[in-house]
């Protein structure tokens, strides 16, 4: 019923309460009706009638201001992806250790399309605030977790990148192509990524891989500290450590099944 | 388009794609197409076309296995559900510092409808494992941050629940109308809740009330360990220096905006 007199046709009243869910955004985390019909590009009185069900539902909830908000049935619900996540699950134990030794912010994350997605994040009172933020998404060639997932990605993903042009955050940021080529082999020899600067002045990354049972690289792990502490490498062994323990523990689960949906597989999507 | 010709008029597709969405939860988070259908209550081939929308958006995804499962798109949309939640914003480096103390699980609960709902937590490899999950629901009357919540909650809460009926979940959860009256009144009384081998055997919760800038209980933590442990009660000062820093920062986030969507109000959804 409502899939009817709404727009052109062609588009799919599914396809139309995507767009209005994706309207919203870690920048836009709340919208008006307006806001939401125009970046949806859908007719007000669809938008409206969208929002009402998904108002009723819990997906989207009203306020506190005049606008909308993704509401707490979604939260719920994508908190179900990390289910199938055993690399996300069997993490985290290792990640609060690491964050217990340094207090620094510690966080993993996946490789999802051309970016760095962040999946979990440790972080204390006094840790450095950073731009990461969870389920937000980062540059691979600019962070010490992006590094890490792009060295050891297929090679057309850094010619892709190469080809649309890397953007420079900051005079640091390493855009040059043979520059980041070595940099990334660096990578792969030394098991171990820096991004000192590069993304904001001022913060330094200790980024290292994490293994899945096939030796895959499922994630990345990384410290940021201020890149005024007298030397971020002298974090580098300690990230290592909590990533070689979590790529063990993937090997594990792999093998009996804990804490995997099934078939032992780590992958969450990180390809 | 795919708004027609999918089962009985008067049920809009976004019902629906709700429907189809609904059918996965913490206890089934992979299903078949068939399971999908069947508990969404609907056909086969309407099942199959939303089920096929959802995964093009990345709403849903395929396997490990043969089915389906809640994808990475609903995840970073429900993270956006946290951009409105000041005290789960706030309470978390609180929380890793409880954790770092204690090496238990440390939650944090907000109220929502009947139950606990659980929003935050923290644990390590050395913490019991317990029945609460991030985004998982527990009852009122048997686990300390449900009791903490009730305490505070409206009174027509606790009568509409003891109208239902409280569940017994082992020999010593509290069920007797009177008994948990008592057992409310003295959390309120003393600010902190117990609860001992109520919902599960071997495992104790000490919790405390989070208060926002106008003195309303918005959310309860709690750490969890186990029964056998000399006595959970010199857990209680910890659980309630926590709870005080975490409302002292809410009332400052109300005068200051910081860290508030705008309002100030550290509400989510508590009612």
């Amino acid at each position: 019923v409502a899939g009817r007199a709404t727009g052109p046709p062609g588009r799919s009243v599914a396809n139309k309460l995507f767009t209005v869910l994706d309207a919203f955004s870690a920048g836009n985390p709340q919208l008006s009706l307006n806001e939401m019909a125009q970046r949806a590009g859908l007719p007000l009185s669809t938008t409206y009638r969208l929002a009402t069900e998904l108002v009723e539902w819990g997906g989207l909830e009203r306020g506190p201001g005049p606008g909308y908000r993704v509401g707490q049935r979604l939260w719920e619900l994508g908190a179900l992806a990390l289910c199938g996540s055993t690399v996300h699950t069997l993490a985290l134990p290792y990640m609060f250790d690491l964050y217990e030794a340094t207090h620094e912010n510690v966080h993993l994350a996946v490789l999802d399309g051309r970016e760095a997605l962040y999946v979990q994040k440790v972080s204390g009172r006094r840790s450095i605030p950073v731009r990461s933020r969870l389920a937000g998404r980062l540059p691979l060639h600019a962070t010490g977790v992006g590094r890490v997932l792009l060295a050891h990605a297929p090679p057309q993903l850094l010619d892709d990148l190469l080809e649309r042009g890397l953007e420079r955050f900051t005079a640091h940021t390493v855009v040059a192509p043979k520059h980041l080529r070595r940099v990334l082999s660096d990578v792969r020899r030394t098991g171990v990524a820096y991004a000192r600067d590069e993304l904001t002045l001022g913060t330094t990354t200790v980024a290292a891989p994490v293994f899945d049972a096939l030796d895959s690289v499922v994630a990345a792990l990384g410290v940021v500290v201020r890149s005024s502490a007298s030397d971020a490498r002298r974090l580098a062994p300690a990230v290592r450590c909590a990533t070689i323990s979590i790529s063990r523990q993937l090997r594990a689960s792999a093998v009996t099944g804990v804490g995997s949906s099934g078939d032992g597989s780590a992958q969450w999507n990180a390809t």
